[in-house]
């Protein structure tokens, strides 16, 4: 595969929703303040509806539009394949694009069984021999201070770590007449909350961690069993065929104890994506409602001057933030995409795999397994495979 | 029983060690700042050593002392026994008390085992019969915040309850090295951080809703299972017998979902006793280390002014808040326990018994051995009777 | 002046309002916490009206009370004379108690004018050299977080001084219906917010850092003018004589830059006295709503990990707090008194000078007079004597 | 005037340090999320080093670039000239471009002298009616919590305004070794953190009330007068000819009474730019480091529930805010910018005046003159004209 020859490296993406509005300004951003191997080109934007799809491509910066996602594999300019769809059509799309040669970015979670996400590490690593990349975008290991607090933990800053609480909340399915949408359907969305925001904690505490799940035991619970179809006349309601809320224990190999909660119904919380770790050194604390801060207990210090300090993460020493603006100019949720793709152009002009892989994605996917098992079963401690 | 005759009314306190200092804070100055049927008289203070009781007794304002509980119970200045030792001796001095026709205010938990509570409950619901008031002495329930939030969730503020999450973090044993106590023996403590500190969240949570947890699944870890003997010369370690946390997830009869953490291994938070309540119409979070503020989110907000709002817990028309200082002038820990004895005293006055009740005691005792039992058996759903 | 021979000094207080309650308190509580020479005796109450004072003396725990302070300051019983009263009678009390040979603690401000506060400092200096000590009630120097905040600054932890902010907010005359009282006529009060709470953060400020205020220029304002008289049943207004509001910058001798702002009409701010110091090596910022937690920056972390950290005020490292309770079990405002009568009583027994003196007191008057005199004369710099 | 025909307008940016980096940002991105009349095209950079333009034009996004400003604004695929030059140079480019029939954006503050501001206003109202746009780049207007924070205000729901506090805190001239930097030098910055910063916390405070200040009472202060040349082979000085620090006081022409501090020497804060507003009926405080929040006090709260609210400005409800995430998804520095450009492209669309004009540029520099005034004359009050 050759890329666009201009300096250039061709980017097709599936899917303009919410989350491709915010890939579609990282991938026409991150040239501008990062050094890049080869600038992305927004070259093609798939999506199932012509004009829909035609008009997001002009408003998102899209050269051009596909209405079948294998036309947008199969072009010539595009090297990057980035999906943005709902996750029962992951798989096909991933797969296909590797076939076809092409470097994939997936969002998460990568898939909606273990079985699927199984099916596409398996054509991930088969692809990454022949040269292809992929990643699974977890977007959240690219806020600078989680990338701060991973770094801390790796360099033994906190010591032993003792304990892990993760909770990632938001509300806006606090209301029962909220309408439905496809994120509550078990068929598109494998899951509810468990996989939509969990997957986030899961991955998120690993990753700061630098460490897995042994095992869990869990709940979840549908508090709102049937939401009104937005604008139908009728007034009609359909099926919540998924869970509301996820709340699970565990254990990491090490022995840190870990307690999770992912909710839509947390009324005030908008996005509520809390991170706590206690070790035998420090500890830390972060919030992404207030991203560009870390807490940070330093147990070295002298009793008397100890506490939690509250980090401003932008200084030119963070990862990430030096390449924006000068201390105390904050950024904001779109920006932890434009790392993602910073990072994953970084990684296709080195020829080396970048993290978080699809084998990274299938193991959360287990995870997420584990805990839907545990939850079936009496809340059971459920061992991560 | 007859009271002391002169509009006092004497108590008689068991143990002078952390529980027994802010106890006898309390009687000394409970009158001076609310309106009480009898002032209290710090008649009697009981102690296993005679040095140690009498310094006590002078340092602490208490006109005499014993050595022998059960002198103490005996004698006729005292109408109240306020039992502050370890778990293990909660039972004898307080079924002794109360056969001995006394008053009983016993620190919690309760007991050491359900048996044991259960045992006491049933005497202190005979000793009502026979006009004698009992009580444990879970103070959070007397922290103003956490007053107004019963209130607030009881006058239908938050509507229909989906989550609650409740955690008890110290971290006074996250050291290794911290040296061996009582509160570490099982048979003294009953438990480690799930009765000490686990405890007072199950309780402050289940008054805070104004029901019970139906069940629960549970983990529990001692982290360091020796550990130094103080003062021991030849640097002897001792066993730890307790859990050093125990974390569960339950479900309130209602359907609220909840987890609960305690543990006394979280480094940098010193006495952080968080409650977080999600309802469909409001929200509440507080922090015993900023114990006289309380958060609120009021769903009834206009979206573009709605946040959670620091409620400062020191109004006049805030539970016991209009007996102290003006608004903004805050109050400590002590006084949640200058506020029980208020209760306590009203109760005796009024001839009703208080709550929480030995029943109410009994109960939370039934949840911890919930806890106890999940955990060792593959934390799975453990009902509570 | 022999004392009680007893081993308790016995104290004559004069007004139960507000601050006569919690220097009551005070009284009462101190020698159960701290290591006294002698016990305070709360020996004679007083007060004008004979009925609410002998209630007072009750409800306070004064063993005896007068409705004449000349009648006080003569008994036996009196070693110490505690003035609670407002400041237009300041001066005469305490010079005839120390005539009287008594040792005088007196609220703030010192006196409604300089000329006053020369006089009383005069005679507290005679007083001295024979053996009695006198001292003025800044309470806010024994707020934990406050004298931990002098010491890191005497021991140079912030280096060289360039700013301080200090703000004291309150709300209660926000309302312009809120009554008319005492503290707002010139006549007993001196001045408005300058001199109630203006004092405290001139004489906050000037402690934390170790030097005196070399100028300011300030304006003040009255924003209502007049205030219904409370309870009376035609209606009636009262005129405001004082200032509301006073602001004023200034410059310390050694070029530190300086702003303060008092206020009563400052909506939703109960009682923040706030203090911000910046440092060439360090900041500090203290709120006293959370009067238990000093905010420390350190200049000498690495970029990092540099952070406001919020230390909890709790340790038993901490000036007075290990007198209280376990890390993380917080105390509140009448604490600050607690730790004032400590202190006077401390350099009783010693025989040495206590501070704030009545010399200290008078400084803070001169402050307050320049920035009256600047406030009248187009806000034009004026030099503090 | 025609614009380029294709749909969209010709921008020519003059400067590309700082704040040509965040400009350039906002005219590539302002259409893909707003909907502006003509989407803006980076036509031509402007700089004086022709290797060092060349290479910004490159990374920032510009089609072409010319190193004199006069060529710049001379061509024709000019219709927008923004200048993000040094205050020095603003008069003779706006002027310039005004009276070649170009919009004019113009950076802050908008000269270096009240008479230059004059003659810029002047001009810019002469064009104005020709059909020419031009507006000051406070960009602090369009952070969605300010601009939530002026409506509020206008709509009444803070009623009478008694005390507004600004402060703009900075902490990168905090270290005396700090290099030596063109803003520092009065030729080209005009005053130091006076205008730098001050300005800004002048224009919110004023945009936020929605009146002019009336006079003021300041004091300047000039910490380090000596910085070495950064790169210096000799390591020799230069010298610091303007203020460090800036502090004053004033009142707001309705009696608002007023206070400012803006420094660069306030260690640990690194962009707190804080803005507090008390009126009768509410009040709001803000700080930029966490610029998506608005803290609100609702006065009409009954006592039990009234406190400081954090509004998290994410909703769609509020300015700006809806065109990016969904709540909880914070937002950042640039996007102000990013605002800024879509109000200006707006009312060229409209053909109506924006706002900031260049006589309100003129308006806060006469109160940047009142303050060197004030300072300069033993801080007297000195009237705003």
């Amino acid at each position: 595969m050759s890329n666009a020859g201009d300096g250039t490296i061709g980017v097709g993406m599936v899917g303009h929703a919410f989350m491709g509005r915010v890939h579609s300004h990282a991938w026409r951003t991150v040239h501008h303040f990062f050094d890049v191997p080869q600038a992305p080109r927004l070259a093609v934007l798939g999506g199932r509806d012509l004009e829909r799809t035609k008009a997001a491509a002009a408003k998102l910066g899209w050269e051009d539009f596909e209405t079948d996602w294998r036309a947008l594999i199969a072009r010539d300019d595009v090297q990057i394949v980035d999906i943005c769809t709902p996750g029962d059509s992951h798989k096909d799309i991933a797969i296909a694009a590797l076939e076809a040669g092409k470097h994939v970015l997936c969002e998460k979670p990568l898939a909606n069984t273990v079985e699927e996400a199984r099916e596409m590490a398996e054509a991930a690593a088969a692809a990454s021999a022949r040269g292809q990349r992929s990643m699974v975008a977890f977007n959240y290991r690219r806020v600078p201070a989680l990338a701060v607090a991973r770094r801390m933990i790796a360099d033994g800053k906190l010591g032993k770590i003792r304990h892990v609480r993760a909770q990632y909340l938001q509300d806006w399915l606090s209301d029962p007449d909220a309408p439905m949408a496809w994120r509550l359907r078990k068929q598109e969305a494998g899951s509810g909350a468990l996989g939509d925001i969990g997957a986030h904690i899961i991955d998120a505490s690993q990753f700061v961690l630098g460490e897995h799940l042994a095992g869990v035991s869990a709940l979840t619970e549908t508090f709102v069993h049937k939401r009104p179809i937005a604008g139908d006349p009728d007034g009609r309601l359909d099926d919540v065929t998924v869970d509301d809320t996820a709340l699970f224990i565990g254990k990491f190999a090490s022995g840190t104890m870990a307690s999770y909660e992912a909710t839509r119904f947390a009324l005030g919380r908008k996005n509520s994506m809390r991170l706590e770790v206690n070790g035998e050194k420090g500890s830390l604390a972060f919030d992404f409602e207030s991203m560009n801060e870390l807490s940070y207990y330093d147990g070295g210090s002298p009793d008397e001057t100890a506490g939690f300090r509250r980090i401003l993460i932008t200084e030119a020493s963070h990862p990430y933030a030096g390449a924006w603006w000068p201390p105390g100019h904050i950024i904001g949720y779109e920006h932890t995409f434009t790392h993602e793709v910073f990072d994953f152009l970084t990684h296709i002009g080195d020829g080396t795999d970048p993290a978080p892989s699809f084998a990274d994605g299938l193991q959360v996917q287990q995870v997420l397994g584990a805990v839907e098992a545990s939850a079936g079963n009496e809340s059971r401690w459920t061992a991560v495979p």
